[in-house]
């Protein structure tokens, strides 16, 4: 079931980077949610190239078209399928890496998998184009999260040596979010994004590449969803996240610096607020035994450098093992990283919307 | 499905730190193989608390009653069913701790989640103690994957300040892991596993807590297993590993430090060695599009703090919500880490089991 | 996940005939629910052997413990795991068949499957007393439903020659189900249960066996219930029903009658009752694409006659393909169909809680 | 998840009656699988409705569009998408049951369940339409199980009070399966179907209609493919049939007729032919303990009569409970069993490829 995810709510992924369409089936949201399409698109657009100096030149207008699921833009109970035609095709892209593998694509794990039999052209079903579905899952989540009055947002929070400020892991961040939603690069601080953004042209001309680090946080999450075991928030938004292309790492709340303190430090006191139990810290990023405590739930994720980059590189031809050099001409990005912001939200709405729909179930 | 991990390998665990059992059911393992049941209670050992003095003072023998599964010690295809019985048990263990949540424990989230009902003895479901039979399943896997010539192994690579050398991604750290295996405590340099001891003493004694880092090692792993988006190696070893309580992050190939690095240096060259295509570098760790490169696959855990700390900190009483100052007394560990390693090889043992079965549908 | 079932309330089932034990784990039920152990005991002992002259002389008291998921006898949210120690134990049982399978029996398919190494033993996990632990889920999926006020009850419709009267499919039966309550052989004819008596005595003089139908009732289930497609009510309900030994056809409604009827005949009117929407006649048995209609819920499945017969048949050695004439000893039953009753019960009781929970997500 | 199916492979099935498109998603079909396009193409015009005069006049020349999965017509690994556009649509149609559900159709539990968002035109989700995306992926699927050896062929047994011959369980029926492919109407007896034409057309012109029987054998499937308890044959198969809609009920073997036997009579003895363990008869269908024993699977579907007729009928305006009489004008069929047929196979291929799967884990 690789690309089948969900238990409740059923998010079904298909498509190559080149084949005629690319799409998202999505099974079991409530009957009688009006889809608001027009947030839909700018919530896309958030994913697309379009317009964005930046990034690749591949041309995409990414209209979605529901084959099946609503009458008008209401959801009617039978399965969402949504779909996307690839119009700026070019089958013979990436053709020359069929047999002298990229390093650090999936070009060759996808070879030895698929035996040979796998689609090349553009990176076949590993290319990030493949999160236009998943955005379009995501985003029509957030709509119904949004309802029940959950929000989740994203921002870059680093990108190679430049970092953003932090949200703030104990409130609900509401001037740091309109920042973030005033800004066309998703940054709190404009003046990082500039910074950012530079870096990324830089790396560009010398054909290069960067990575960076995305963080999230989920907002007015009521306490007591998710499971303890297998599927805790932790374990379903993992599973979801690491869907993205590129992304190598996550963690939540104080993540990987908890092990730099200790458990009297890193322990989050539980104290009354407006006759509602919080607490003054919130270094469990808002899950405490794979289940959320009502306070912010908070992650971060790492997104590694994107692997095509112009400058010659060391690779093997798969057909006769010989060494050779390759360069990755074409049309890909310098830094997938800000596009990858609202993939991120995306994948967290769908895991949290899963989970939610289990916590209704005996509430 | 909080309790039930896998598609084709499928682990279901069950019971509370002071119920009468504890246990697991382990179905569609292969019929016919015969569990080294030494080896095995060697690596219940490992977790498990006896005769380690910076541990936990509970006294559990851990003893498994396999009570189905097997014929003699060997599979014969019905689902293996292997309890072990509660013996040193106390009902009242944190009982205390019903009304009145401790800190950045899960006590609070089952409180909201089961609505009151949630067993409070010990923890209940959400105690460490249901990480052994976590290590039953683990342990049985990774008998089965070693006959396949896949082997896992975890060490300690930080304890607050303290670190342990790494693994080499690049190659089998056949040097490391002997010396590992030599050690009592889980690291590879004997000298800071002794500092690292020493650390937890001097927490344990101040009554508080430390965290660390666990870093992991499958080796031998064929290219081709995994699958691309939600069913990727990192998704389900994520998802596995978050069962472990106290895990907030995980990451794979060098990581959060991907981001400090451009394209062109952190990209892995491809070349032949012995006729066999491998990577110069391995910040991949092993995995490429969510399939195996060949390469080791490497990952790291960060393992928060324990919570239970005898230092008085603030909690809020849920019957009428007053302030209330708590230590927490009774019999917890200063630090989880050591004993978490081999939980660390379990959770991946059981969800690369599962990959593999996977991979052999269409080999 | 041969011994799984279900999306939502997750049962696992383990276990062999002469294995230590046997038993289930069930996840999801919600915290909370107090089991009536009284009733579930008396439910247990409508499948058991205990006193019925009809039956297997094994004799097996079938106490229930519970290892985890309960505090007293109320549900804590944690996993079930319930376990029957078998205690009747003969290891030789059947031990004959290893080599020379029963006919109709699956010891030849398991055999294959297992390659040899299956517990051969009473006929390993293949025995009907694996619809113990059915029944234990079943047995408290059942007081879950009835506190909801849906409330299933099957009885014999035939065994060989003679037919108890149906249920009336338009109605609530509830004369009939007093009947049936206050037979102690499940019919709600008790003179066609005397009958049927003597007939199953009659084999069993003979050495022989004998099958029949049961028929089930699911009463006052809610309309909305059920999805369409691959997970209506018929779908999991056969789902479940086929993990009883021996079933070979299960029918809803009117079932494999309908093929003689025109539509005129076989559609069924709606009308109004009491300001409610029913219909006048029940031949689709309550289910109208996939999904309740709010009328009772009626199937009917049969059961074929025990493999295990004293007659001398047929068969072959595998172990050289010698031809091999057999005779069935040991402790089987003559006709299983009246402990069959309760687990029909059991497995429509699971299947239904599960599909209801279901319901409960978007309600 | 109401609409997916499959542990290995996954098959998600969209569409309504009158949406865009129709359609299905397939996962984890084996890579450099070369799917027969003309193959498919006549599989699938055994289902629709050109040029046969007895079915719907609703023409739609269902010409699939693959969107995904395939490099020229071979499998690549990635999801397969293919899709029919509704091209003869009229969301008109059947919009008056809006209000006034048929008799014996899901327009009533559909209103329910979908609190009255769900899409009437034509039935919406719950139309026999949904039917065609079903037999893409069994097509597929019965092309790929063919690969392998294993065949399955499906007739018409019995319309109302017609006849066909059934197949021999016990042989592979290799002459019935020849007459049944040279006849445009799905029989092996010629003369029957003549007379189960003459049924339908007179039906038809009394505006009602007829159900029937279907019988299916799948034929070479290796002994060892299933699972005890909830993952046997008989359970898988069944999930899938009952997504057909309009099936009421499914038998194995000699199904409901094993009630009226004995044990002596019903067991089929084990014998040798060519070194090969076979069954003398084949009671069991091919199936004993869910797992296949290498005789034919022989199973059976009553399909009841398609609820749209032109009869005037009772039924009630859901807007304000009043009693209303209708008659149902469209485009339906008076017998949709004939259709059915290439469903039942298709469901069959797609219940078993996926255990065929499983099988080959441990193989």
């Amino acid at each position: 079931m690789s690309s089948v995810f969900g238990k409740n709510i059923t998010v079904t992924i298909f498509g190559q980077s080149h084949s005629k369409g690319i799409g998202v089936v999505i099974d079991n949201l409530p009957a009688g949610f009006s889809i608001d399409m027009e947030q839909l698109t700018a919530f896309m657009q958030r994913r697309s190239a379009i317009d964005k100096p930046l990034s690749t030149k591949r041309k995409e207008k990414d209209e979605i078209e529901f084959l099946s699921g609503l009458v008008g833009n209401t959801t009617c109970g039978a399965p969402i399928c949504a779909i996307i035609y690839n119009k700026d095709i070019n089958p013979e892209d990436y053709r020359s890496f069929k047999d002298i593998p990229r390093p650090s694509h999936a070009d060759y794990t996808a070879h030895i998998k698929y035996k040979g039999f796998q689609d090349t052209s553009g990176g076949g079903h590993f290319s990030g184009r493949l999160t236009a579905p998943l955005c379009i899952a995501g985003g029509i989540c957030l709509q119904i999260l949004e309802k029940y009055g959950i929000s989740i947002h994203a921002h870059i929070k680093k990108i190679y040596d430049t970092e953003d400020i932090s949200f703030n892991p104990a409130e609900d961040n509401r001037e740091n979010i309109e920042k973030l939603l005033n800004n066309d690069f998703p940054v709190i601080d404009k003046q990082k994004g500039i910074l950012m953004q530079e870096r990324i042209r830089t790396a560009s001309q010398q054909n290069d590449s960067l990575g960076g680090i995305i963080e999230c946080a989920v907002n007015n999450l009521p306490a007591g969803i998710g499971e303890p075991m297998f599927d805790g928030l932790e374990n379903n938004i993992s599973k979801a996240v690491f869907a993205i292309p590129a992304v190598k790492g996550i963690e939540f709340g104080n993540g990987f610096d908890c092990a730099n303190l200790k458990g009297s430090e890193n322990n989050d006191p539980f104290y009354i607020k407006d006759s509602k139990i919080l607490t003054r810290t919130n270094n469990h990023g808002g899950i405490l035994g794979g289940i959320s405590s009502g306070m912010p739930l908070i992650f971060r994720v790492v997104v590694k450098p994107a692997p095509s980059i112009g400058i010659e590189q060391e690779s093997v031809n798969m057909t006769n093992n010989n060494s050779e050099q390759i360069k990755v001409g074409g049309r890909h990005d310098a830094c997938i990283v800000p596009r990858a912001v609202a993939c991120v939200e995306a994948a967290a709405a769908i895991a949290i919307l899963d989970m939610y729909a289990s916590y209704r179930i005996w509430e």
